[in-house]
């Protein structure tokens, strides 16, 4: 997917909406993805987002080790794919290879982008005061790379048991924010 | 709202796709909500769930030394008043009073619950360690009260510069997961 330069300031648009993204990591030669959905929005500047990596994956050794990951947006177009990775694991098989997936040479990190995702959202380790004891990471977001169109892809929002729910309409209230809490 | 007790362990089939919440407080006889959309699951059991609420915030103080709050799930049928109650401070008007919302006294924690919510999660302070340097509280779900109809409630989902993305159809794929991995 053609993907331009944006804000990282702004990346709050496609991640605080609560969507299932796809984490790359890449250590000593070695290269993963994992589906995750326990994430949030920390900060604009520093554009800082938590991810919560539980210790049991393979991507957390190489996440921890080389202190950086890219985080990428998958749409709909992606489903089975999303689901496959969550179930299958980089100790095993190289998920790039084995789902289709292109990886992409990023500027700042190791860790590649993955081309069909819409946006891919280059990481550097910031905090790893909760890494120990909650398998919580703070990473800055160094180098944001979007797809220009759609303006609002159809993301997938996890509800446990096997249900996403998916991205809906778009309704905006700008008229009824004071212009500061925008 | 007629609520029921709901398992705690699973309050993430809610939170984890994104949705904004309400997030009431109650200290020293003085009680107030904000609207608040960067928050992640942490874990099952105990039930965790992490919080960024911003200094700037009234309600900052009022969760910081009362050490508890409640999260509550507005739908798309409270979407100005989300709004309004992010556009208003809780150190000019009592936001109960002026949304017509109506508290309700919680089970284990003092905060009150908000009647007009689909679900609501009561939660005590679980860990501080990042609330100084991140503003980032982690809350243990101490008892979780949801609506058992509509099975998937219409939730409001920001994206930022005064827009929402409002929760679409859902889809399961339990078929293709791993029985370990739903």
């Amino acid at each position: 997917m053609q993907k331009r330069d944006f804000p990282v300031s702004q990346v709050r648009r496609y991640l605080e909406p609560g969507p299932i993204v796809l984490v790359s990591s890449h250590w000593q030669g070695e290269r993963n993805i994992m589906t995750l959905g326990w994430h949030t929005i920390l900060e604009f500047t520093p554009s800082l987002v938590g991810l919560m990596i539980s210790a049991g994956n393979h991507s957390f050794e190489l996440i921890r080790q080389s202190r950086e990951c890219v985080i990428n947006l998958p749409t709909t177009a992606l489903t089975d794919t999303v689901v496959r990775i969550g179930n299958t694991t980089g100790a095993e098989v190289d998920k790039f290879a084995e789902f289709g997936l292109t990886p992409e040479t990023a500027s700042t990190v190791s860790a590649p982008l993955i081309a069909e995702c819409h946006a891919s959202f280059e990481c550097r380790l910031h905090e790893d005061a909760l890494v120990d004891s909650y398998n919580f990471f703070i990473f800055e977001v160094l180098k944001a790379h979007v797809a220009p169109s759609p303006r609002h892809p159809e993301t997938l929002h996890y509800t446990g048991d096997g249900v996403f729910m998916v991205s809906g309409k778009i309704i905006s209230r700008r008229a009824l924010f004071r212009p500061g809490m925008l």
